[in-house]
């Protein structure tokens, strides 16, 4: 690992960013928002093997691999109606191996690197003639105490994350690692998508599932959002929950009067409502869940834009989370509008946006950010959690919404060994930034540190209220 | 102040910059687009305070304090129906001081900053400790003659310096000046927005008072353009007027008939006109202004996209330009198209593009700029007026579209006494570019100082005809 | 010309990129996608004069002169009304030379100094005062045997060089060339838009000479396809194509039922499908193109998103491919989905998709092609094919679709003497990236120096299948 990776070419800048990246060195991981499972945490048993840690579970790696004409199934990817799929985990391993040249330039290069070198010790490079050595190197490792998910935590040096469970979820993982006195912060977040989105299969008796398991039912509008009061609290209580997260397709939000809304709910729960009503829905439900924030204190972030399962054949044959959700273009000007009309100006209330079109950066996010008081910036997300992505989403906010209006790094991820990589990528990014402005005269020296310690750990865990 | 500031870090590059911007550092100020309140130049009374001058009319400042919480109020804006805002003018400053590190990285603080040191030649930093003393300073500084407005006109070396009035103005400021005999080019520009667009309150009261001022009346749309081609004459004769300025949420244009524009005018009149009738009629409006600006020699200037207004709750407790006007996707070349194909090809007629949404630069501005012989584009404009907003116009506009279907800077404030720094920042962005490409091989060093006279004041004296 | 030029100016980042850079000294070009003339190859004639070769064909240049009010006529382009027009070469070599400041920071102008330079070894600057010498010198040089289109050919080290003809051409000259014996490689590429798209002037006649041609007929959609299998099977007997391409206002397909098709494919030539219909019956057109491929095994190009003739004035009074045609706003993501979600899978399919709107790359593009086997990215088109649309190209898709879901470099030009300039920039760039992701610690020197043998030749060749 070249030890100023990511940092500016001119030797002065390169030595000012490394040492805004070297005073942060020892700021805690937050990682407010994420998808590792909390099993995990709850039994702290070994990982299996390096294939369903690092192969099986990771969609930007086998999509690439897909991309190129390696089929899913021989990653180990099994077809949902029973069809074959390989079983030989070090023949899925020698795949992943042999094809490795196609993440050159890219993060999941960089953070796999990372992964091997620092977490594991490794210092050949992974290629198709190391990957059995690799392989055996890993296994072996993942059977001692010091690679159990819970030492894993310590050694990361994780101050708190975030795992992500839906509404109907009983959070008993959760519940166990509290009851197990573990000293370890990992907490839960209320992502309603399956109970909020009339598009989901069976979204009617996931409602009045989710209705029950909150003691009410779903006969009215009023009691379905009791039952949301129910079921943040017990998100809140049971899981530590501080925030709560909302994947739409769109940015779209609704303030309908309640007669409107009561109407709505119930069409939608007949399944005869349109796809206009059906998003009416879901953009109402994003302005109820704002409100109920204003409520709860909980913080609210909304991931819209993926165009989700976009090969139709992938879909039906694999399922979902198979490397096929698509950007697509975001409007939030006009989308968040009723939001923001009817509850954007209350100060108490933390909406926090991200995008996976960065054409919004500039135009809409870093205008509206710049002036709602309730608005922050999400980090970079998912394809853009890159070098490049990054960059961008700096050079292309910081002026108009300033730093204060971010929130620090998110990881986003299940890939819980690539965690220390991608924070270190995002902390070199953001050196490597602030030493940018610092060089070209655009900041103070002392704010750069000062600023090095917001974006590493301050504005997480004010934006997060953790 | 950085003495390097916003030139590449690179040394040879660097030095390369400075000879490239020190070579523009005797031309003149040319401010062809702005919005600085004629009365200062024909009163030439001494500035109130330094809150009333850089606080509470500066959206760029109060915008980014109210996304962080602080109360409109506090910072003395004023509730429209007389409710209670802060009066105390040190209490003001020491807030607005106290919030300072939100500007870390924003062109705000380069602004503030630079006119802190250069205009007050104050050395320290602005921050909460040095907050009064900085007042005490400032205030001191405004009561005497070499703060006044002409004084600070002939110390910025400023040759012409534009503002803008509404249609419906009488010029009376511009009049004193001309009268007064002053040797400043104070000129006017004409904004017929409130009488072109039917959205603006009071439309038809605006259009009959307009015609009214020209001597005719609103009766038939010739009477209405005759009244355009009045008041259109009363600017460049009593404000020395040279352009136009029209502020549209579109580009939309239209090529309608003689009848049909007939009829569209009287129905936007009766006030039944529906929401694609009114847009029509702003399209309309933009072909006919430019067919006078064909008539008469003034250039027209366009600016697009901005969703004006975008909080309820502000508009309806503060009224307008509050900061919350937010950029939005804008299309170019579908929607010039129709004026494009009445009078596109006219080598006399001169039209100045303006954007807030970048992602139109290479896709369509440029390409558009570089064929049309009336498009010229205006500078990067209001959020992208910044060193990256700059760089990423030159970057979008150059390949396409070259240097000189280009215009140069515009500042485009109502805070006077950022002007100096406003350009300054495009000089050293233009010399940092410059020197950038001559580093990169892909210009001469000869072309590259040839290049920054242009850009810096035979661009703008051309494109708007001063 | 600077030997350096386009490299980064960090002085160790500038030898790796000259390091990277010469290690592909040795690469022949391919030119995959262009649009020289086959009858130059087959008849080996001398070029008229440097007018004729540099200034009347390029839109390039033309739409640059005609944006600063220079008209068309002046430049040698005709009128189609037989109207007059300039007809002295040397009288419009001057006026090009007049202009020549215009293109400074094009690639317009990197492009015609290197072909001045390195085809006809001129020192001097091109201006005003140098164009009679150097057309002279041009001129001379033109007729003698080392400037014949094949000695060229020999001399530029071209390996292969696609030319672009439509269905209906009877390919003479690419017969002409394969029965000359020569050995260099010129092939055609099966470019159908006339007879795919209702648009085009006389689309019922073309279609029934189409079919005529194949020896069958327009009656059924069946028959016209099967004439498109046997013109394909023509294109790639007679000219040796390996490759189809589409030129489509945008990148809309269908996946229509063989009954739906037949009827929309009756309705379009019956002249009577209104403009949702065409555009159906063009998306229909790629789907079943795609279909085709997978059949014979020709790559497929998509280059979506130009307005063509986007001024009426010109296009009526000069015709098509005057400068005119504009980039517009290009949806991938639902547009393309029918046509994936029909054969998207296939792993023997390739199609290369183009975009005009750089907003697609980072948020469409890269994430599509990053994951269905059939997609790759070509390369920077058109207005993008340059210094920094090369560079955001590479920023935008790298990290996402990595190098190998990309195609190498296309030219895309008529313009033959700029071919090795040309590929001369795309190579300096793609080294400049390299090295800069070295310099970065995000790629070995091992591996960019392996990359750079893909990105100048072996992906071109994987990917057109040469």
């Amino acid at each position: 690992m070249n030890p100023d990776r990511l940092f500016p070419p001119e030797p002065q800048l390169r030595a000012l960013a490394r040492a805004i990246f070297d005073s942060a060195a020892d700021a805690p991981i937050l990682s407010p928002h994420g998808h590792t499972d909390p099993r995990w945490f709850a039994e702290d048993a070994a990982f299996p093997d390096p294939t369903q840690l690092f192969v099986i579970p990771d969609h930007y790696v086998f999509r690439m691999l897909h991309s190129q004409g390696v089929p899913l199934e021989s990653l180990g990817i099994a077809p949902q109606d029973g069809g074959p799929a390989e079983t030989d985990l070090r023949k899925i391993w020698q795949t992943f191996a042999d094809h490795y040249h196609l993440f050159r330039g890219t993060p999941s290069r960089l953070w796999l690197d990372h992964a091997f070198a620092t977490v594991f010790g490794i210092e050949e490079d992974f290629g198709p003639a190391t990957a059995m050595a690799f392989y055996d190197r890993i296994a072996e490792a993942l059977t001692t105490p010091a690679f159990r998910p819970r030492a894993l935590y310590k050694r990361f040096d994780i101050e708190a994350l975030a795992t992500t469970e839906g509404a109907l979820d009983d959070l008993r993982w959760h519940k166990m690692i509290r009851d197990s006195g573990w000293d370890g912060r990992v907490i839960t977040t209320y992502r309603p998508d399956a109970v909020t989105d009339p598009d989901t299969p069976d979204f009617r008796k996931n409602v009045e599932s989710f209705c029950a398991m909150a003691g009410t039912d779903a006969g009215s509008f009023a009691r379905y959002l009791d039952a949301h009061r129910a079921r943040r609290a017990y998100f809140r209580d049971i899981g530590g929950a501080t925030a709560t997260d909302h994947g739409h397709p769109t940015a779209t939000t609704r303030n309908l009067s309640p007669a409107a809304t009561e109407a709505l709910y119930q069409k939608v729960l007949s399944g005869r409502a349109d796809a206009a009503e059906r998003e009416d829905f879901r953009g109402q439900m994003l302005t109820e869940m704002a409100k109920l924030s204003l409520e709860d204190g909980m913080v609210m972030q909304i991931h819209p834009g993926s165009f989700r399962n976009h090969s139709t054949a992938i879909f039906d044959r694999f399922g979902r989370d198979k490397g096929f959700d698509i950007p697509t273009r975001t409007d939030y000007v006009r989308d968040l509008r009723p939001l923001l009309d009817a509850i954007g100006h209350e100060r108490d209330l933390r909406i926090i946006l991200f995008t996976l079109d960065e054409t919004a950066y500039a135009r809409e996010l870093a205008p509206l950010a710049g002036v709602y008081p309730c608005l922050r910036l999400g980090p970079a997300w998912w394809f853009h959690d890159s070098f490049e992505g990054m960059w961008r989403y700096r050079q292309m906010t910081t002026e108009t919404a300033g730093f204060y209006n971010t929130t620090g790094f998110n990881d986003d991820t299940r890939a819980y060994l690539s965690i220390p990589a991608r924070h270190d990528v995002a902390r070199r990014v953001d050196a490597a930034y602030l030493a940018t402005l610092v060089g070209t005269g655009r900041l103070s020296e002392t704010d750069a540190f000062d600023l090095m310690q917001d974006l590493t750990h301050r504005l997480a865990r004010q934006a997060y209220r953790l």
